[in-house]
């Protein structure tokens, strides 16, 4: 057997992100391993080699960075002091554990952020009474404000808009009552790097929740970018995110937005690349304000939801450019193939109907890219998504939304 | 476990058609079960379900069956005779074992093309006396004549051009000492179908080879189509094919050829898919001669290598619409969503380098699209194949085959 002589990515997870990652892996004939908890993940499923366990464990993050030349990850949940365990163990992890920061803990990244420089809402960190933290903020600055988890939020959980006192005291109310264990008191490490991450943490480690301005949008584009170790950096066309509920389903790309402005993007996501030194793939959404500026809203450091259009729409996937950049090879071109697509989730209905027994049916989009992630359909549950490309951006989105619609709807 | 709840697609053989097959029913949420010889095959390297076995093996043929929805094929190696047994069995084979004989036996083909009033080369089988035969073939119409195995040859195997008498002569040294069994005398099958099958089998079996005039050709076309159980057909633009030593590894889409002339190509096909009855993929080559006339070549029934643009070129991959169609589903359009694209096969080099491990240093060709196999390099194997879109054919085809040959050369 010399099934091994060729490059081994890990995975952490073996979600859908994973499932397209392992497509990618074999155009480029990687061999590619997903950390799974079930025989049922989306990445299994499609074939990936797999070894399971929960991604808090550290002996099944030890078990797969054992078998790979690099490893990467399809979410940021793994704990912080696992990433550096392995770190400390001389494995490669793409990004590493102090990029992870940066999208791990939101307080870490908007102080940062705003240390540097780059445009972010007004915020303060909720220390330990919170209904005052909140209500002294939204004093200083209006309501509503937003309340935010500092870590472990993502697709519009973790995240609360408040309108008033009222809303603040219910919001106390019914999330205080959860204890937080505190995090335990950290010796700062001798390495530079680590001892200031090491230094936030102990200092702010009383905050558990930050509160912000509410910015008024225009709208909200992403920058997907992918960087190399070196610092070799390439974006994607802007993409316009079409949130609902928190929950960005529908999106078109290139974004309609002024080219000056579109440029400004670029090179606030290349230097927040920069600053985070991630290498892969990393997702910097932003909110276009009323006055047509940028304002930073939140990272992802992996293959992102908003960017499920590049296998189409550019020359080379969002995942294989992942792929590239954590194994320290040239990138493929980020460029646009054609004028403009759409992409809509196909996320599951009330009938709980499964996409994978509708294709069969369904003929009316000849021309749109359907990928399913064979998942059991679950009320709101992304069992898929479509891709429409050519043509006018709101007649692309239009057809895709009614494509995703009639994947789960009966008839 | 629900795992099954969903189509299960087999397909008897495991190589990169199978492995990009694969890729194509992950996106459609598929069950996707290789026949693979060994555990290296290139489509259980991409993580298809695997059931291990020969495909002239009636037991292995079974296995798979019992556990798909629908089997297909990579190949047309797998002898009449248990394509008929699986069909016996109440299997469904796509295509079916009657239209298998027309990719499996060229006389067959040749007879029944020439008697629906399709153009192709003049022919005569080969009998007992082989020499005899050729020179007869010659003296009617003119040297250089092509000799043929009746079955088994591809990739310019079992296909010989033979220019004078000293060369049938040698022809007739080095291969007519390998004694073929003579097909055993077969009752004709009560079924019209299998019975005429039957019929020409016996009455045809002492011919091992046909001869046929060779073709001053202008050009070699293939037109790739898909053809569902009920009849609906669909056809890709029509693919020009470079061939060299017999072996199809340059091509561009669409064909340098006037519309008219690709109409008639398009029409052409659809009838010979009709007649064919086939269903799934179907390509067929076509020699464009001086006089601009078409003339029929040889079929493919499955996914085929001149298709491979497909996956970045048209809005729907050939192996996808092969799976819609042996799934009797709505096909996605066979449409080009680019202007031109070409492609070129990774052959294997004398220096036997690995594209696998080329990949990291070859940065020059970022819009070009990439599919390794995962095979080990042999000299002239194909290992994978490099497609690049947009543009002007000419340009595309010495981009990507300046690509091609890089991945597998010494800098």
């Amino acid at each position: 057997m010399t099934i091994n002589k060729t490059v081994r990515v890990g995975m952490v997870g073996a979600g859908q992100l994973a499932r397209m990652t392992h497509q990618a892996a074999i155009d480029l004939g990687i061999n590619f391993v997903v950390l799974a908890q079930s025989p049922l993940d989306p990445a299994v499923l499609s074939g990936a080699e797999a070894i399971y366990g929960n991604y808090r464990d550290p002996s099944a993050l030890l078990e797969l960075a054992g078998c790979c030349d690099v490893i990467t990850f399809d979410h940021e949940l793994v704990p912080y002091d696992l990433l550096r365990l392995l770190e400390k163990r001389s494995f490669t992890l793409r990004p590493g554990a102090k990029a992870f920061m940066y999208s791990q803990d939101k307080l870490y990244a908007r102080v940062k952020f705003s240390e540097a420089g780059f445009s972010v809402p007004e915020f303060a960190p909720l220390g330990e009474d919170i209904f005052d933290g909140i209500i002294d903020f939204a004093d200083a600055h209006s309501w509503p404000v937003v309340v935010k988890s500092r870590s472990g939020g993502y697709d519009g959980r973790g995240v609360w808009v408040i309108h008033d006192e009222t809303e603040a005291r219910a919001f106390c109310d019914r999330f205080l009552k959860t204890v937080t264990p505190e995090p335990e008191h950290r010796e700062p490490h001798p390495e530079k790097d680590y001892g200031q991450v090491d230094k936030f943490i102990y200092e702010n480690k009383k905050y558990q929740f930050i509160v912000e301005e509410h910015v008024e949008i225009q709208k909200e584009i992403a920058i997907l970018g992918v960087r190399r170790p070196g610092g070799d950096f390439v974006t994607y066309a802007p993409i316009e995110t079409v949130q609902r509920n928190g929950i960005c389903n529908e999106l078109f790309m290139p974004a309609d937005i002024p080219d000056t402005l579109a440029n400004i993007a670029k090179e606030t996501a290349a230097r927040i690349a920069e600053l985070v030194g991630v290498v892969g793939l990393i997702a910097v959404e932003m909110f276009v304000d009323q006055n047509s500026h940028l304002v930073i809203n939140e990272l992802a450091l992996r293959p992102h939801n908003s960017g499920h259009a590049t296998i189409e729409a550019a020359y080379t996937s969002q995942f294989q450019n992942h792929l590239r950049a954590v194994l320290d090879w040239p990138f493929g071109s980020a460029d646009m193939k054609v004028n403009a697509a759409a992409m809509v989730n196909i996320l599951g209905g009330e009938a709980l109907l499964d996409p994978r027994q509708r294709l069969g049916y369904i003929s009316q989009y000849p021309t749109l890219a359907v990928h399913l992630y064979a998942k059991e359909p679950v009320l709101g549950r992304k069992l898929g998504h479509v891709t429409a490309i050519g043509g006018e951006s709101a007649e692309l989105l239009a057809l895709a939304k009614s494509c995703a619609e009639e994947l789960t709807s009966p008839q």
